[in-house]
């Protein structure tokens, strides 16, 4: 039994999606970030950086969308969620999710938590007024260059499509144009149709 | 064979250490980021982004640390660079490098690369001044709960060495004092006592 902590509309929505494809026995237990509760001692003994998500296994707890990620379609490969059998194209994989987690969440973070990087209330403003040209340069770049189709990685759906959903679900809110973006677009829409997705969102 | 795109004193000097060990044929290629060499369309046609460390493979190009230093151990595995054969201490090792890609070296870049994430000089300054407070309490963090020792695993030397060592060697640069860190502050001196890093650095 895993518990997997959570707060909706994070970018723990990818780990989520994940582990329910798995077919893994889990608890998702909702840390709730309106309250500050990632930063009370309860949930830090849980995970000291006081983010989301965790997932607290028997061996102990591991932390990061790529190393959950990875877990999960290491550990349940029948669920078919990565190339594991080619290294090159799990490097791949972890290529991509890297890209998201060091980069594009980075940009987006910029716009709603700028408190990390700057105390100054003027900095923290210029930096949330740049954040939607930095975002959009990422989802060009991914657009553009990254994204092979169907899926993020061609014909194999993977740990990457879930990653590539959650980020991509924060552009209106991020104030970039979603359909400057086609593929990444019509990818998010097609994303939306699949039932574990649909059952991840409702349960978040 | 091949080709490996860096830049001295980098976050490529860690997958270059991987490398060197690896035992691996390759061309290190210097970019000259001094030139803005990484923003030429010679270099972009390599990484569209940018940015190095870049691996160019017989099946294509690399990038990305996380991601690069996985395929390094996993296509070199008599070179032990990581637990290969656990799924969990995997993820171990690639939650580490996880958290030094997108939250360490991220908060080292508001002290250097503030252009990023704003275009107010006043807004850059402020990120510059806040960067080494930043990066002290990522430190602290690895200090005190995610370094185990004598290697950031434990027992096995791994990957996660080489990337911790590379960006603990610019703790100075980024106005930290390195003696808050005294289990940092060893692994680094001790790893710069291994032939294979001596012997990359020299080579930068």
């Amino acid at each position: 039994m895993y518990k997997f902590y959570y707060f909706s509309n994070s970018c723990s929505v990818a780990s989520h999606i994940a582990l329910e494809h798995s077919g893994a026995d889990y608890e998702a237990i909702r840390v709730d970030f309106a309250n500050e509760e990632q930063r009370k001692d309860s949930y830090l003994v849980v995970n000291a950086k006081g983010r989301v998500p965790a997932l607290d296994t028997p061996r102990g707890t591991l932390t990061e969308n790529p190393a959950i990620l990875m877990f999960i379609s290491q550990t349940f490969p029948d669920a078919g969620l990565a190339p594991l059998d080619d290294a090159y194209l799990m490097a791949q994989v972890h290529s991509f999710n890297a890209y998201l987690s060091s980069t594009v969440h980075v940009a987006h973070a910029h716009g709603v938590r700028g408190i990390r990087w700057a105390d100054d209330a003027a900095a923290i403003w210029e930096m949330k007024r740049k954040a939607p040209e930095v975002v959009g340069d990422c989802f060009e770049l991914i657009e553009n260059r990254l994204f092979k189709g169907p899926w993020v990685m061609g014909d194999q759906y993977s740990i990457c499509d879930m990653y590539l959903f959650t980020i991509a679900q924060w552009l209106e809110a991020d104030e970039v144009d979603p359909t400057r973006f086609p593929q990444v677009l019509e990818h998010r829409t097609r994303m939306l149709e699949i039932p574990v997705v649909q059952k991840v969102l409702a349960a978040q």
